[in-house]
């Protein structure tokens, strides 16, 4: 290209810097001083004190060994503490690790020791389960003990975190990593199988994933989010750092029960939310069996499944506007959102349903959206019913796996990040996922969803939960088997009336051929581990 | 910092592209494809067509020999063809230069041969000037015609715009610049004095000022922003982008007439428009006076001068919701945005009024806003009465200026982009415009603002325009003299009165000396030519 473009306009101190969401309460912090940042329990921080603290973190964590590159894990609730790590540590140029607090102590402990955890700040609700996640380490992390319900530490932590916050520099002059490539968090996947991925994320993908939200959510200074979503997912799917962006209010929130939601909503006039479908429907179950009604519209962004025809119903009736969203941890959280067309609103509910059970589409940060065809490099055609491997590119994608460069090839090989989910491509450009890629069953040459078939006993008024896995078949190599979970309290059901069930809403040779009653096997973010129950109808 | 964090985790085509606002419109076209992208007269184009078109150019013009790096100029007014370049151009790594429609053949040939235009796209209705503008020209660029009133080239063009489009590829596969660094827009400024110099834009800050703007604003899918402002200026302050970005509708403008616009507000239901004071000022007039009043609100993004307060009483009563900022064309339009806090709707006109005036705080992309103290590297403390130069720190400030290493050094001196504006920093962080550096006058050692004395002037119910400048005085060095035109139909007013009301409202040594009542000189784009003001007093 021609030179003139470029002679003497070389990047400078002025016009550029890293992108990074530390920068977002910065500018917050400068223009909403005395708006409320946080609320926690029966305390807030107001923008300017957020900062403040943030500020003091980071220059304690500093003073006390952490530097750029290192990694310092917490092990909190939804709490202050957890939001203020999402930019102290980052100040520095260290990498957060939010533990999921569900964890056994054998993951903790590989957690601890694979992402090289230099500083440990944890609740000391979980001081025993501490305690025994560190007792076979030869060098364990420095311990930070975040006392609230738990007391304080009983010898086990040296440093109390309101003390080693006191200590710091509330006016710490913190600087952008030169880099934005720079790692910012770790984050370890819940496999149900093997040993958890650490996936790393960068600066420049944290400020893009907060901007993305913040524009699809519609966030504004007039924002209140609360925290039913574990921050430990993904970084709070990123709101951790959106909220803060459009400088809205965090209300912190360390266990999910509806009356603590409800109050909550009421008392800080809540207009946005996120969970899993767990969260939910419980929920939606609850605030309708005590009659109770939102009194402004409020957001629940919902990822993981889609929400039936029922639970958008109920959701209109009660006062909540459901987004269905898709995403993975390796993508920062939410990728893909089902944005509403104009001409849904007129819909019947079920048409509705069926609309916003698709994922939908790409969030901006996403530059592609595609469904591996049959031949490597092709993709599907969008005709709705071509399944293939959900492709996804963009910004918003992670830098790769820690210490683990094959599943980083792997993960991204032929300039796509591959997501192990089978989906279709319709032909408005909506995605919709089939099914996990190890979950599909081959029943004589046909792909069978098990997806679909439990959408299928999902509608059944007596089923709870349900989960379909591959069963060895002689003749059809696999079929189809269910398992079940029944509601308590409600007459029971047969296997006989179960498969008929399914033989009247699918085509025939989907329905399974065996039924078994029992409770769900699960990992500690509530996913139902099918590898358990394969192992278990192969006899392992 | 620790190796493990960055070993096989580089950037790949998967988790890394460039950031650019192309991509806005290939999503909205994916997303809202049904959706109206603009408005043209009687003409709409969903946002597949609008996609279409621009792919079909960047087609057509690759074919007549645009290549990454050449500049493509074009003389329109706010039309769908000069939006279909935002696009069409950046897809090919080429550099759009859209040219201020009011200015002379001399700086249009100045520009054209400066920016090196390998093509010019114009509107026939300005072919005489073009005409005359190449006449002089060795190596004159291609022409494209764009033939809407005035018709079809008389024999200048020799390519149509439209039929050049229509030889192009509607699924022109564009792919991103390779560099987010790349440059995409040239844009002249309108200097007072000297010749225009040439700010470049690039990729990173277009997408970024446009993702800034649309959340800024509030923009959603739901917005439908009329182009009240030249897209000639600063890319129409990257709203060309921002608003394709969040899959708003565009309604172009090619005149700025009231009946015009308040056709437009209600036939599309306009929610976001942006202007100089004197647009507003014509609006508001216009629609008091034939007592119109808008349906529903509509923002308006204010850039040139702080809203008085009975123009923010008028726009309140008119449905106008008026939103003061700040920007340069060196940082891509609005830089400073006067974000509203809660208390403030309760104050008074006049008190809201004093707020207002104050251009801001920082949007999103900018780091820093800080005012140059009385010491080099040193910082004006924020008390609402220290005077320095305002300065900038972002990642939406220009590349630089182009073939000019002089001027840019000059510029980003100190890795602070130094505006040339005067300003203060108020305890709230909020900045305040006191008058341009080469505007101040300095009178027996004492900083006298001129607009702070204009402020005054147009409080006066008689003045229509004031401007005052530094008249030489042997005693005092310099002192101010005042340039008045007064309303039309109105009992004059002499000079004795105009220097009281001054000194009733200003202290006394800050009034002016002189009044003289005339027309005053103006650039291309309306600013006040001080200079000439000043020579004239000067006696040159």
């Amino acid at each position: 290209m021609a030179k003139p473009f470029h002679d003497g306009l070389e990047p400078n101190p002025a016009n550029y810097s890293a992108l990074t969401p530390v920068s977002f309460l910065k500018r917050s912090a400068h223009i909403f001083r005395d708006r409320t940042a946080v609320v926690d329990d029966d305390m807030t921080l107001s923008y300017s004190e957020f900062y403040a603290r943030c500020r003091a973190l980071a220059s304690a964590l500093e003073s006390a060994g952490v530097a750029a590159g290192d990694t310092v894990s917490v092990l909190c609730h939804n709490t202050h503490e957890l939001l203020e790590c999402h930019y102290a540590v980052p100040m520095l140029g260290a990498v957060l690790n939010a533990m999921n607090t569900r964890l056994d102590a054998a993951t903790l402990r590989f957690i601890l020791q694979h992402g090289g955890a230099r500083v440990l700040i944890y609740d000391t609700q979980f001081e025993d389960l501490i305690r025994e996640v560190l007792a076979p380490l030869g060098d364990p992390p420095r311990l930070v003990a975040v006392a609230r319900q738990g007391g304080a530490s009983q010898g086990l932590a040296r440093l109390d975190y309101e003390q080693l916050l006191a200590s710091g520099d509330r006016e710490y002059p913190w600087a952008k990593v030169a880099d934005e490539w720079h790692p910012i968090a770790l984050n370890y996947t819940s496999g149900t199988t093997g040993n958890p991925k650490g996936v790393v994320y960068h600066h420049r993908g944290a400020y893009l994933a907060a901007m993305s939200n913040a524009m699809a959510m519609g966030m504004s200074p007039q924002s209140v989010y609360l925290w039913t979503l574990p921050m430990f997912h993904c970084n709070g799917w990123s709101y951790s750092w959106g909220v803060t962006a459009a400088g809205g209010t965090h209300v912190c929130l360390s266990k999910v029960q509806p009356d603590a939601v409800l109050r909550r909503i009421r008392r800080h006039g809540v207009t946005h939310m996120c969970g899993a479908p767990i969260v939910l429907n419980m929920l939606l179950n609850d605030f309708h069996e005590r009659g109770e009604r939102l009194d402004a519209p409020v957001q629940f962004a919902l990822g993981g499944a889609a929400p039936p025809s029922a639970v958008i119903q109920r959701g209109q009736e009660l006062g909540f506007d459901i987004v269905h969203l898709y995403g993975l941890t390796e993508s920062y959280g939410p990728s893909i959102v089902c944005v509403m067309q104009d001409d849904w609103q007129n819909l019947a509910v079920d048409d509705l349903a069926r609309k916003v059970a698709r994922q939908g589409v790409g969030l901006y940060a996403i530059d592609d959206v595609a469904i591996a065809g049959a031949r490597k490099g092709e993709h599907a055609p969008a005709d709705g019913r071509t399944m293939g491997e959900l492709l996804l590119r963009g910004n918003t994608l992670m830098k790769g796996y820690l210490g683990n460069p094959a599943a980083t090839r792997e993960a991204f090989e032929d300039g796509w990040y591959h997501t192990g989910d089978l989906a279709v491509m319709h032909p408005d450009g909506y995605v919709e996922l089939k099914d996990r890629a190890k979950d599909i069953i081959i029943s004589g040459g046909e792909n069978i969803s098990s997806q679909e078939i439990e959408e299928v006993l999902y509608r059944h008024p007596l089923v709870l939960e349900a989960a379909v896995v591959a069963m060895p078949d002689e003749k059809w190599g696999e079929t189809p088997c269910a398992f079940i979970t029944l509601r308590h309290g409600r007459d029971p059901v047969g296997e006989t009336e179960i498969i008929a069930y399914c033989k009247a809403h699918l085509a025939s040779y989907k329905a399974p051929r065996k039924v078994v009653f029992c409770e769900l096997p699960k990992t500690s973010t509530g996913k139902i581990r099918k590898n358990v129950l394969r192992e278990r109808l192969n006899g392992a």
